[in-house]
This record gives C-alpha cells, structure tokens and sequence, in this order.
C-alpha cells in the first residue's frame, strides 16, 4: 500500500490540471489535422529490446500462473515510437500517407528513481510519416505543432515558456565519418552526455571506445558550437563542410531555424551538442526545456527518422516529437504550483429538506445539468448550517435550497437569491474549475 | 508484429468512436459531480492476489534486467476497483467524504483469449465511498448515472439499450445462512455461472463443494425468481423471509427497483441469480447486457461494497458501477458497425501553388484554425488534381485554393465559391468526424 516510488498520482485538483493540459494538446493536435490513435501497452519483447541502451529499463509482462516453459514474451513499451512504427507497418493499407496521428498514453521504464525520473509516465508525441517519402518542411511542422501546443499551455495554465535546441544528425554524421571515427553512434551517445557530464567526462568515454585524441578535440570542438544561423553557419564555414552530407544537414538545419524563429522569436537556438541517445534519427533532432526550469531536462524532445519503420515493399520516413506530460506537469502539481479552484466538478450543491423530499432535490439537480451545469444532491438531509458546511468543504460555490422555483445562496458572499433551476446560471468563472497557481 | 489476440487497435475512425464514448461519459460523470482519478497502473502483487479466483489472470510485472534475487512484487491492475480503494486509503486525510470519483483506464486480465474477451480493455468506473457509514440512496444514483451514461450513448452512438438486472447480496447470504450452507460465497460464485452452465452443472459445482441435495434445490429455486417487485415480493414470502438480514434486503432491492423503474421503465429487472463473482459486495448487485446482443454477455456491473477499504480507524463503504468500453465497443467497431465519417480531423485541405508559396498556404491554415477548424496544408505543390484526389482520399470535405481571400472547393458536389479565411466556415456537420453506423 501506499506510494510507489517513480508512478505519480494525483488528488482530484491535481487531476483536473492534468485533464486540462490533455484537452489543451488534443485540441491543438486535431486543429493541425493529427488523428489519435491508441496502442496497446504490451509490445513483443523482441521488438522492445532492440533498441539500444534502453533495453535494460523494460519491463517483462508475465501471467502470474504461466507455465514454467512459457516464455517471457512481452514487456510494456518504453515510449510511443517504437509501438507507432509497429502500428503503421500494421496498418499500412488502411492509412493514407503522410498519416499524421496523435498520442497520448503512459509509458513505464525500470529506471533507477531520482528527483524528477518517473517509471510511470505519460507522453504526447504527434508524428508524421510518409509512404517512401516524406517532405522535410513536415520537420518544421512538427516544431512548430508542439510550439503552439506549449505556448497554449504557457497562456493558459502558466508553464514557463520553452527553449528549442536543434541539430541536425546528417551535419554530426557526416563529420564523424570525415573524421574517420569508425563507430560514429557511440560518439553520438557519448555527445549526448555532454551537457550532463562536462568534456572531460565525455572525452573520456569516446577515448575509452578508441577514439584517438585528436578526434576527440573535433568532436568536442563541434559540440561546442551553439548561436544563431549566422553564427553557426560562420563556425561551421571556417571547419570546411568537407561532405555533401554535411552540407545538405547544414542547409537543413538553417532553413529549421529560421522558419521556426519566424513563428517563435527567441524560442530557438541551434546546438550542435544536441545528440538524442536513439540510434533511429536521421537528419533533424530537437530538444526543449523550460526557461528558468532547465534543472528539469529535456521536456520535449524529438526527430527525423528515415528508417525506423520498413517491410519489404517500402520504408515509412518519419518525424515527430514527444512531450513529456508526467515530467511537467508532475512536480507542478504535486509541489503546488498548479491546482484547480475545487476538487469536485460541482458547481452547485442541492440542500435535502428531509429523506422524503429527495426527489424534489434530484428533480433540481436534472433541470441544472440540462443545461450543462455540474452539480450534485447532499448526501444527508441534515440541518441547512451543516449541509451548508458539507458544500463549503467540497469548495462548491453554490447552494440551493427548495425546488425548481427556489433559492440559490452564493457561500463565499453569503448572498441568496430566488432563482429557477430551468433558468439560473452561474458565472462562466463558477461553471467549471479553473486552474491557477497556487 | 502484427496484432496479439486479446489486445484490440483501430485504426483512427474506430478511435474516433471510442473517444466520442469516452467524451459523452466524461461529460455524464462530471454533470453529476463525479472528479476524475487515474491510479498508477501497477499494484504491488499481494494487493492484487489476494481477490480469490481472479488471482491466477494477473500479469506481474518485472525490470528485464532485474537481478535474480529480485522478488516479482508488482503487477498490472485487473480491474479499477481495488486500485481505487487502496488510493482512498492513501489519500484519506485529502478527500472529502463521501467521495464521488470517476475513472477510465485500461485493465489487465490473461484471460484465455476467446470472442468478446479482452486481456487489455479499457473500463469507466463510478463509484462513491463514504467514511464509516454511506447512505443507500447512493446505490439507487450509481444506477441512475450509468443508465443515464448508456442512455446518451444510444442516443449519440447508436448503442443497443440496456436492461439491467439487480439483486441483492443480504437477500442472498441471508437465505443461504437459514439453509445453513457453510461456505456462502462459494454457493454465491457457483450460482454466477448458473446463466452459463445451466442448472444441473451449477448442482454439481455445489453438490461437489459439499452442499446438501436439500439445500442445493432451494438455492437453485431462489435463483430462479425473477421479475417486477410484486412477483418478487410475493415469491420470497411464499417462503417466509425467515431472518431480518433477508428482510432488509428485500426492502433495498425492492427500493431500488421502484427508483430505478420509475426513471427508466421497462430497464430494470429483479433476478435473483445475480451473484456477482467477488468477494467484496454486500447488498446491492446490478449487472446489465445489451437488449438483442445479450451474447456480449455483462456489458456493465457493479455494487455495494461495505468493507472493501480499511485502515485501522475507519472503514470506507461505497457503491460503484463499471462499464466496459472495450466489451461494448471493440465488436462495434472492428466488425465495422459504428465509425467516423472521414478518418481524418481536418475539415479543410489548403493547396499549395508552388513550395515557394507554402507560406501563404500556411497563413491561410493559422486563420482557419484561430475560430476552431481543423485543417491540413497539403504535403506537396502536385497539380491540383492530384491534391485535390489526395484531400478525396483522406475524405477531407473542402479543398482551398489561394491566399487569405481564396476559394473553397466541396469536392463532393464539386462547388467552388470564393471564400474569406477570416469567415468562412463549414457546417458544424462537417467541422468535425460524425459517428454513424458503418
């Protein structure tokens, strides 16, 4: 009983903020024409464990009376990505290309629990993939999408706003092989450590993989490069761009950031320290925090991928980007920034006179949610003072007292007026709970 | 690859009808002053095992990597009410009492995989819990809510109406302790498969278990009395109500029907072989099935439960209903019997002349999207007719031609007027997918 470390619940007001920031993603998901879909939470472990270092973090489903010869099958996915590129070679005769969905479910890692790392925890990805092919201004898209999304949850629920930091894996890639590094995706990996762990600690890793020293300078020097397109474009001139894949990843790189900053001033900066540990991205990788909040990490995340999904006939070119719900909006509730102004979805309380006149009660409560008003019907047919209290402690703004003609009394003011349950509303304020900071 | 009997996907029509059913419920739940919860989807393993015969469908859960030593402690949840008790336990000291939550969520069960049977279904549960007492007109509400629910989803959804069945656990347990069966809840698990197995095998299961010939007769006579409260009533006196435990529960089953019927005539009946296989019930049982589809079997269920959560100061009575979506709407919609009307969000498909103006494309989009219609740019600058067949194919109603004042084309009758992106708006039909029948 009690907590479980690293799966996060919530009180009702906690909830509510929750369900709010769902609602905000989804409409702004389907206003960007992105279907929803569903996976299951199982996946074959064999295409869970496929993926690199994460495969020490899943978790195995077993029935619990499974015969000793059974074999452990399946685990609970570790992310959206891996089952939605299952899905789409699933499904592919029944989708029209480029198929743009939506996504939110929990998703569950064995990690080691610390401040911030949940093992339970909800994620919002959209994606975009195409038949064979797909445009790069779909990579532009998807930022942007999760842009809008984030801003609408800054405006409307106050969560810092958002730094993007982009990079582009062909540009990284295709220096890595100039520089003859024979395994460039353990540098990309050792890369990605870099914010965390310093140079030093990084330069380490790539040497004890055989890196020589003067590779390491180069890979660390390119890390190192972070600013504005021009900026970038200037550090990136003087190295040389000795690859057309360097030069077709810098191109696109530049054409990311100045679309994006067009919409979102200030809002993105290129950083070619952004690695992104997953082996499957291609080309366009982004990572975003919250100003003011970067001790959080990475709350959103994402990429290209060209080749994460393919049977034989065609391969399914992707791009997408994640929003981490649970690592958000988790600490926000449960050290009270966030809350909503009730627990209850109630708007207005119904007095009981006595046991016998409870229909009448319930016959008020029917003509208000008629018309949309929450409300519910005391629980006891005590004395007015202590029903009174009963809604006050629900936080429920209002009571009403007699029948459908009868009288509806504000608690916070103490104003009671006579009021038709056929016509009577509240404020649009006191319809629903409002979200606020605490 | 490929589908895992037992774990139902649709493709995103299909979701869409399974969204709008969670929509019309949250929004009946919270019309009603029900707060939504999740609960992690993992509880520790003694939680869940100690719930008698479903114990041997858990799923537990562990870290792949986990050392050998490891104890297998966790495993899925198989249904959202022993979670939501042990939640009410955690979180005593926080709720207001009695406590009105709902919750939709997906529950495990490995089941052997049959038709109509789920191993990953999703449930929306009601329930109310009171500390140390909980009144029983809340039986009567929980019965009201739900039919009211199922009531707005055959309306909106075209689901079949429901009739449901109660009965009540005092009744029952009352009349086999008079027989002097000593084991009452085996009689009561035995008598839950009666409208299975049929009598005779029921008869066995009992006579096996060491239940008398005499006793078996009257308890397979009581099991057979159903109807209105009168033929009810007259039958149960005809043997002589010998215990008040008996009485009192006649009285609440007998409450429940007039209430029930009195909303909702001709959707509720008396049947006194509802048993109801837990363990925790302990006087009301509802179970409903779909008129004309009863081979679905019990499509929603629930009850009284008078001890079902306790610490060590108070017990938490409570009475709540489950229904399940998946059981109800996975048939509907992989057999093809409700779907959306285009599978797709977008109500609009902006063309684009060249990628050079797909900014213009754009700008048009932001405006669509700014009053709340959902719309896509499309993927590439093709010829018109081969975007405007690419918009057919994914069954978007309106293609846009042009800037900011263009035109909008109904590509199914082909009518095309000039249109401002500041204005202009579809019929609410089209804004967003229908459900109908397929």
């Amino acid at each position: 009983m009690a907590a479980i470390s690293g799966f996060p619940e919530f009180l009702p007001q906690g909830r509510m903020v929750e369900m709010r920031a769902g609602d905000i993603l989804r409409r702004t998901f389907e206003l960007h024409g992105f279907a929803n879909i569903q996976t299951r939470c199982l996946e074959p472990l064999s295409e869970l464990s496929r993926k690199g270092e994460i495969t020490k973090e899943v978790y195995v489903v077993r029935r619990l009376h499974a015969a000793e010869t059974d074999k452990d099958d399946l685990g609970l996915h570790f992310d959206l990505t891996v089952p939605f590129a299952r899905y789409v070679l699933d499904n592919a005769g029944h989708l029209t290309f480029p198929f743009r969905r939506y996504q939110i479910q929990p998703a569950w890692r064995g990690e080691r629990p610390q401040e911030g790392r949940y093992r339970e925890f909800y994620q919002a990805d959209i994606d975009i993939v195409g038949q064979s092919t797909l445009s790069f201004h779909h990579d532009i898209e998807v930022c942007l999408v999760m842009l809008e999304a984030l801003d609408q949850l800054h405006r409307d629920l106050g969560i810092p706003p958002v730094l993007m930091r982009i990079n582009n894996r062909k540009l990284v890639q295709g220096f890595y092989a100039h520089l003859g590094v024979t395994d460039p995706l353990l540098a990309i990996q050792a890369v990605d450590k870099l914010p965390k762990i310093g140079p030093q600690a990084t330069g380490e890793i790539l040497a004890s993989a055989g890196v020589e020293p003067g590779q390491i300078d180069q890979i660390l020097a390119l890390a190192g490069i972070e600013g504005d397109a021009d900026e970038v474009e200037s550090s990136l001139r003087a190295i040389g761009l000795p690859s057309p894949e360097m030069e077709e990843g810098l191109q696109e790189l530049l054409a990311l950031h100045q679309a994006v900053s067009r919409r979102h001033p200030d809002k993105v900066v290129i950083d070619l320290k952004i690695a992104r540990g997953l082996d499957y991205y291609t080309g366009s990788v982004f990572e975003l925090e919250l100003v003011g909040n970067e001790s959080l990490g990475t709350i959103s995340a994402g990429g290209r991928y060209d080749s994460l999904a393919t049977d034989g006939r065609h391969s399914y070119p992707g791009v997408g980007i994640s929003f981490g719900l649970t690592r958000v909006f988790a600490p926000l509730i449960s050290k009270g920034g966030l809350t909503a102004s009730r627990p209850v979805t109630s708007a207005v309380f119904i007095a009981v006179d006595d046991e016998e006149s409870r229909e009448q009660a319930t016959a008020v409560a029917s003509a208000l949610r008629l018309r949309g008003i929450p409300c519910e019907v005391s629980p006891n047919a005590a004395k007015y003072g202590r029903q009174i209290k009963l809604a006050d402690r629900r936080q429920i703004p209002f009571v009403w007292f007699g029948g459908l003609t009868g009288q509806v009394k504000d608690i916070r003011s103490g104003e009671q007026v006579d009021a038709d349950a056929k016509q009577w509303t509240p404020s649009a304020e006191d319809l629903r709970p409002q979200i606020r900071s605490a």
